[in-house]
């Protein structure tokens, strides 16, 4: 257990927040003998404005304090703890009992009285609270008033906020000062679309060849994307495609006159990573599609994968930054005995500031075409020590600039990417289908690794169709589309998702005819026309993430309890204290997470945890069908998965 | 997770062992991409001598690694972790795969062929195995060998078994340096008894007074504790006791003549805490009664109890450490609204320096006498810093010294006391009785906590008799001694135990007429020659402790299973590469916590935790009663708590 949160394991690292963002400050703190204490958390925003919080015991037995706060200014902050003697509460105590019990009472009453004449004249209060904190004194000292008197004033709750607000501090012991990097909102929170631009106004010409989709096309889709609530829109690699050992088809070694190959296999005689595919149009062409995606409210978010076809101009320029075996040949990437021709990986080590020069100058060129948002192509296989100097570097000039690590990887490496920079990380949500398995992950997500890790939760990639999403069929895509746009902050889809294309490469998980070697020719409009689409359920989605902030937090979300191994229960609280609406909000996520079943159990809630006593009843609606009920504890619940497998419910606020 | 063990959580504390101990070092370690990676461990003892350690991949999917080292000398160690690019595994891997696969199989071979020729090369490599290599690198780049032979080499365990002990290391990465506190083997190990001097020899006179026992006739009762087996005598505190306010029998707060108060009240006209109570003799009677213990093996322990009784000298010469209320009274120790009148507590903030000098003068005075353990009387009603001082201030003029603990307390304090210098630690061991509970009392112990904190785990103390032993009878004394002797590597047994003195003060957890505040007359001989003591159980018990080093480990520990829910499984094994003995060590313990049944069950057991193969057949032989049975996974066992309630089963080597 970490000493205090926000908190990297090791230290090594400093925790990050985006801002908005309710952060959990704890800590252990305690003192010997059975005098109590008092906690305070003092932070320092980046400009300096200093604010004091009082941290309250959750009395869990570990001696942890609490308090949640949001920042908003994006920057470096500072915090520290504070611990003290809490001298009033300390004589509150034994007062309220000693008098009580008629032990000690003069004794008990001298000293408050000296306790509250003390904070009397204290200047910084308030006139009245000084003036009421002299009286009671007074009284604790008029031997005409009764100790049932006296013990009136131990239990004032008037006096004890005052000391709540200024407590009589002893023995004050500063912790460490320690930082907490607050990063834009959308470092944390988004919803993402993929789609390939080459496909997006592609079409057949009479000849049967394929005229290649442009950015000039591509704009087309912009306001699809736009309608279904989305506010990222990520593209695969838009640079010039190597044409040696280029794939074909699925992943096949011989290609046909007009096959586009892989976007991740980058570079040709056209150019590297710094130019646009001529397909696709040209630089000025890209601007313009930023730009118009920007009009729809959506950013564009930009491939980076640091790899090299074998005809990409670097291989002539700087052999050096690739293997070179003793047969003389350049390494290709491989999986023994498992050979990818068509692409060259990096070799970090041979000529490093090389390369972080280059990879910087990339980076750099497209944060002038209007790009701040990159994500990382198998970071995992690069060394962290580069990504922590390109990030950093990067964001001393762009602070905004958010960086996603495709790192499906094992959790070292997936959590040290984290902790060395990356703003975001894809995650294990697409192979975490049970309710057993889900509790674990987001309480994982939510809680464990929160300092430093932002998963963006995509429910498919290329590269990713799950068994689950394979033969599950339509229930299967809503549940997880559900399930992802409200369990974390940020989610994705990739294009298709919402046509239920689950057809797969025979004993692979991924698609059939993968995109990443073809066009697709969608038809958008005669689907939506058919309602051969969940584009409507992915819109709604959205708009109930836009409508409550509390499903844009990673953090406050709670398992709750069913009876059924099916259904899952979680919900997600953001307090009104750290609300910008000034409103708390609650929603109630209740799945039925087979995809093949109706299930009907009973869903026990612990209202407690968003403020409502125990036993009492509260309303919720459900924000997909707007049905309403009355719920309490113990609730039942129906849930057929070929109607509607999720509750999304809105508690109402009470008070 | 640490980032790597041993190590203190928040690193604010430095990680300590006692001499001989199993310490488990391990650390997380990962590269980017596909390449093999070794681990090395660099151990510096405190003379400088430098040891190098492989460590393992726990393949546990977290990139751990680890190995077991049993540091000896004592002092502090330095050590830290290198990581390395494996080369030679690296190929190994892919040049087995490939070559079997018929890809690259002339380039696996040169690249081969350079890595062997290369280490061949090197001048620290044994002749033999220099001429190896190089024929290897020969045979491999020979075109007359056919890739079935170039394959034998690459799978040749001799080669492997040259790289294993000298690997071919790339980008060599340094940890951080970290240190390890190594104190002596008592710090860690030891069997302990506690015992009321003043009752050991006392007697009735004919008049009905008592004639206090002394530190002469005490020694009567030495060569009793030393036959059981014992290795510690632990003594309350022998000085003078209050006379003002002194305590009568079962805690009242009237006395009669001749009743002796409690030893814990400490100081009167007759001395404080450097002085010895004259009913128990002389400052020389107390060397003569320590030298006669270490005759019989026995260290003594004495008690450390920071307090004053009302009469104490402090009292008058050092008003300013004490709490002065504002009625000019000293404060009583309390319990709101119980008070303590026997007893003045320190207040530590008034006048540190002194108090710090004080104790400093009272710990060296007793170690002139002899004294090396101190048993800490509620350290955590005194400031943690306080102890930090002393404890470091003590060791760095005797490191020999132990402190033990009494900090029946909260964890975090517990733990930070533990932390912050104490060799020992009073623990939950009594009230944790149920299989469930002592499962995960025992995992904790022998690994959560075990880098910082040593519980010694007391079956009882005079303030302390559990319902288990007040309503379990003898099977239930018996059960609670077997689990301390071989769970912990520290267990204690405070006098009267053995007689199963099991009657307490009604509505309490302590037993009636309490020591603390009267004599007991125990008939040693009378009850050995009547039977009625658990004696010879205990003796037995400190035996198979002594025969045994993995009972002398506080790690090594592992649960294993049973179909029963009141039969605990548990191993302690050390391997025969850590043992001074050069032999492996196993016990397993099986024991019935229940002790109003008879249960019969299967128990399980994953033998591959102690070297053996799942599905071999081993001997085991009951080191209680003799029996001895062949063993494999699903064992059957019978435990009559009314007869034995616990097998403490040695595993035969078998190799």
């Amino acid at each position: 257990m970490a000493l205090s949160r926000p908190s990297v394991p090791g230290n090594l690292f400093r925790p990050s927040a985006f801002a908005g963002e309710a952060v959990p400050f704890t800590v252990t703190a305690f003192r010997e003998g059975h005098d109590i204490i008092g906690v305070h958390l003092r932070l320092l925003s980046p400009s300096g404005a200093e604010s004091l919080h009082s941290l309250s015991a959750l009395h869990d037995g570990f001696d942890r304090w609490r308090v949640q706060v949001a920042p908003l200014e994006e920057g470096v902050w500072t915090f520290w703890f504070e611990a003290f003697g809490d001298d009033f509460a300390t004589w509150e105590h034994a007062a309220d009992l000693k008098i009580a019990a008629g032990v000690d009472a003069p004794l008990m009453r001298e000293m408050g009285a000296r306790l509250l004449a003390a904070a009397g004249a204290e200047k910084d209060r308030p006139a009245d609270e000084r003036a009421a904190l002299k009286a009671a004194a007074a009284s604790l000292r008029d031997e005409s008033v009764p100790d049932a008197g006296a013990l009136d004033i131990v239990r004032d709750p008037a006096i004890a906020a005052y000391f709540h607000a200024r407590p009589a501090q002893s023995l004050l012991t500063p912790g460490p000062r320690q930082e907490l990097l607050v990063e834009r909102a959308r470092a944390g929170v988004g919803a993402w679309y993929e789609f390939f631009p080459r496909s997006e106004g592609a079409g057949r010409r009479k000849d049967g060849t394929v005229k290649s989709g442009t950015f000039r096309t591509a704009k087309g889709r912009l306001p699809g994307v736009a309608a279904m609530g989305f506010d990222v829109l990520y593209l695969p690699p838009i640079h010039p495609i190597g044409e040696i050992n280029r794939k074909g088809p699925n992943n096949t070694l011989t290609t046909k006159p007009g096959d586009p190959g892989s976007p991740w296999a980058i570079g040709s005689a056209a150019g590297g990573h710094d130019t646009v595919h001529p397909d696709l149009g040209t630089l000025a062409d890209f601007r313009a599609f930023v730009r118009a995606a920007a009009e729809e409210g959506l950013e564009v978010a930009l491939d980076f994968a640091l790899q090299a076809a074998p005809d990409h101009p670097w291989v002539a320029e700087h052999p050096e930054w690739f293997t070179t075996l003793p047969d003389g040949s350049i390494a290709y990437a491989e999986n023994p005995p498992k050979k990818y021709q068509d692409i060259y990986p990096i070799n970090f080590d041979n000529d490093p500031e090389g390369i972080r020069a280059e990879a910087l100058r990339i980076v750099r060129h497209w944060i002038a075409q209007g790009v701040k948002i990159f994500r990382v192509d198998n970071p995992h296989t690069k060394p962290l020590q580069f990504w922590e100097w390109l990030i950093s570097t990067v964001n001393a000039e762009h602070p905004d600039v958010v960086f996603l690590a495709e790192a499906f990887t094992r959790p070292a490496p997936l959590q040290g990417l984290a902790q060395g920079g990356f703003q975001q990380s894809y995650s294990y949500f697409t192979w975490r289908n049970t309710k057993a398995e889900l509790e674990d992950f987001f309480g994982w997500i939510s809680d464990d690794t929160a300092d430093f890790m932002r998963p963006n939760l995509f429910v498919n990639t290329p590269d990713i169709l799950t068994e689950y999403l394979q033969y599950g069929g339509r229930p299967a895509y809503k549940i997880r589309a559900a399930l992802a746009a409200t369990a974390g902050a940020s989610y994705g889809v990739y294009a298709g998702y919402e046509l239920i294309e689950n057809v797969a490469r025979p004993g692979s998980e991924e698609n059939i005819d993968n995109e990443k070697y073809e066009y697709k020719f969608r038809d958008w409009d005669a689907v939506a026309a058919s309602g051969a689409t969940i584009a409507p359920y992915l819109t709604r989605l959205n708009e109930i993430r836009r409508a409550h902030p509390a499903l844009r937090q990673l953090r406050g979300l709670t398992i709750h309890w069913s009876d059924d191994d099916a259904i899952l229960v979680y919900v997600k609280h953001l307090p009104a204290s750290l609300s910008e609406t000034g409103h708390s909000d609650t929603i109630i996520i209740v799945a039925n997470v087979d995809p093949h079943s109706m299930r009907q159990t009973t869903v026990h809630i612990d209202s407690s945890v968003f403020g409502i006593p125990p036993g009492e009843d509260y309303r919720v609606e459900d924000l997909i069908t707007g049905e309403s009920w009355t719920w309490n504890q113990d609730n039942y619940v129906r849930l057929d998965a070929f109607v509607e497998p999720v509750h999304i419910l809105h508690v109402k606020e009470t008070r």
